[in-house]
């Protein structure tokens, strides 16, 4: 038996997963990710951490394959983290210094790509290989998959549906810099906005009002309870989204799509809406391109990771 | 010395290059393209052709190395026309009885990726691998290059920026039954549709009353002189370019635009108006990608199809 490690780099936590080379997840953990010092330890700390689990489970180092990982922003297709958010890191070259640390070959990429990776092995786009998966929480990204290979871009800078112009009215600036993208609309900070903006500017009758500090949830639980003010706001957050979408496919032609992050709690209820708009604004030739919820969850950039240094 | 031929199969011309596999273009001539009984004569012609070209130049056909083709219409990855445009083919596996009728291997795609290609190889993309290369004539298309190869599409689909939606206002239909796609305004019929609407819904004082009919070139041109309404409707071709090319763009990341067709002789005055368009719509990250002229015209095709069978 051979056995890897996927590897999750976030701001706050860094995930681990130990998978057996045919793919089985042994063991889930995680550790904090120690800012600190330029967040110095990070590295070391991972390093650590699968040492510990080596040890804790009797797996001779020979038969370990590698370490793949995820992190925030850009990375080179040689596994140099350009300027991750919430990480301290400057083309920190994480790859390489991993590699060294751990002692096995480590590659990685974004953490948004990988995770998508993730969900073509394992998850909601399992045996699909032109595939774009989105995950919608604080903003809106896209890990775009064509031929089982993720397109990483000329800056690293592919994949970002959610700096797509889809707006002329709002006037506050996305945080990109631009004005009008979809991610101040489509995402759990959009949906928010638009409620507050709701709540302070009109006198419509919401349940919102009723609420302390209104949710990303709260606006879609209260859509789904049938308030009509809660439901346009999620409306816009489905439309903005579901056009992204149709002019993604008029680009690169996909076979599905799979939504995911913290909004995609939401179901059938987003996934339908969303769809019912991409058809709207997709030209016929496309409307028929799949739609589908992730299924990973927080594990997709685990199993995404691991799949990065799996020969499948 | 080693020679190709590079084949550009047209509705009414079928485009032929006769190039050294280092490149240089020793010959290029057309035949028409007869589509009586089912266009069952042009593959057979066009080995004809081949073989007449050989005895002409006194080239052995142990020299050839292959023939590359373009045709319109989504191909699959062996070369399969599925359905293309003004050839009565279904499903004609195009590369098998191209390489049956010639002795050589056949390759080819899809025309639009077929002329990016020869773009990428000798014309305005020379030296770049991520490109985005738009024709604009009857309508807009794209042929989108990652790392130097055509992204397809899972239908043969990708690349169809001409058919992002961008306006609400429209009733009339595209062509591809969609409702306010890029096509309408951003294409030399979409340039006529709008001079027509100008003359006939409105009295607004123009130039183009003058002319007994309007062609794209005589909008270009009073736009170019100064005419305040034709103006108007070039700068509505541009706006609605450059933003489709702006959602283009977050989703793939190039490093240049290509802009070419017959409306892009208009020149500068078109590439500066579309780019500064794109600038407005797309996010920071990627207002600085470049715009240039495709340079080869009317030989992009048989180039393209030339590039397939070289190995570079």
């Amino acid at each position: 038996m051979k056995y890897c490690f996927g590897v999750d780099i976030g701001g706050t936590f860094v995930k681990l997963g130990l998978f057996t080379t045919d793919g089985e997840l042994l063991d889930k953990w995680q550790i904090p990710t120690r800012r600190e010092d330029a967040s110095s330890h990070v590295l070391p700390d991972i390093a650590d951490a699968i040492a510990k689990k080596l040890e804790e489970k009797g797996i001779a180092r020979e038969d370990v394959t590698g370490v793949g990982f995820g992190t925030p922003g850009p990375v080179t297709e040689d596994g140099v983290a350009v300027c991750p958010a919430n990480l301290d890191w400057v083309n920190k070259p994480v790859a390489k210094e991993l590699t060294e640390l751990t002692g096995f070959p480590a590659r990685g990429g974004n953490d948004v790509n990988v995770a998508g990776l993730g969900e073509m092995w394992r998850g909601g786009a399992r045996g699909y290989k032109n595939v774009v998966v989105v995950p919608i929480g604080t903003g809106v990204g896209a890990a775009i998959i064509v031929g089982g290979k993720v397109i990483t871009g000329t800056r690293g800078a592919a994949g970002e549906v959610g700096h797509i112009h889809v707006d002329d009215e709002i006037e506050q600036p996305c945080g990109c810099g631009a004005v009008g993208c979809v991610e101040q609309f489509s995402s759990a900070t959009g949906l928010v906005r638009m409620a507050k903006k709701l709540l302070t500017e009109t006198d419509t009758p919401t349940t919102l009002r009723d609420l302390e500090v209104v949710t990303a949830k709260d606006v879609v639980d209260a859509a789904k309870a049938g308030d009509a003010a809660a439901d346009q706001i999620f409306d816009k957050f489905c439309d903005y989204l579901g056009y992204s979408l149709a002019a993604t496919a008029a680009v690169i032609d996909p076979e599905i799509f799979i939504i995911g992050g913290g909004v995609s709690k939401a179901g059938s209820f987003l996934l339908d809406r969303v769809q019912s708009y991409f058809v709207k604004y997709a030209w016929p030739g496309i409307r028929g391109i799949k739609f589908a919820l992730a299924e990973l969850g927080n594990d997709a950039g685990i199993c995404g990771a691991a799949s990065i240094v799996i020969d499948k």
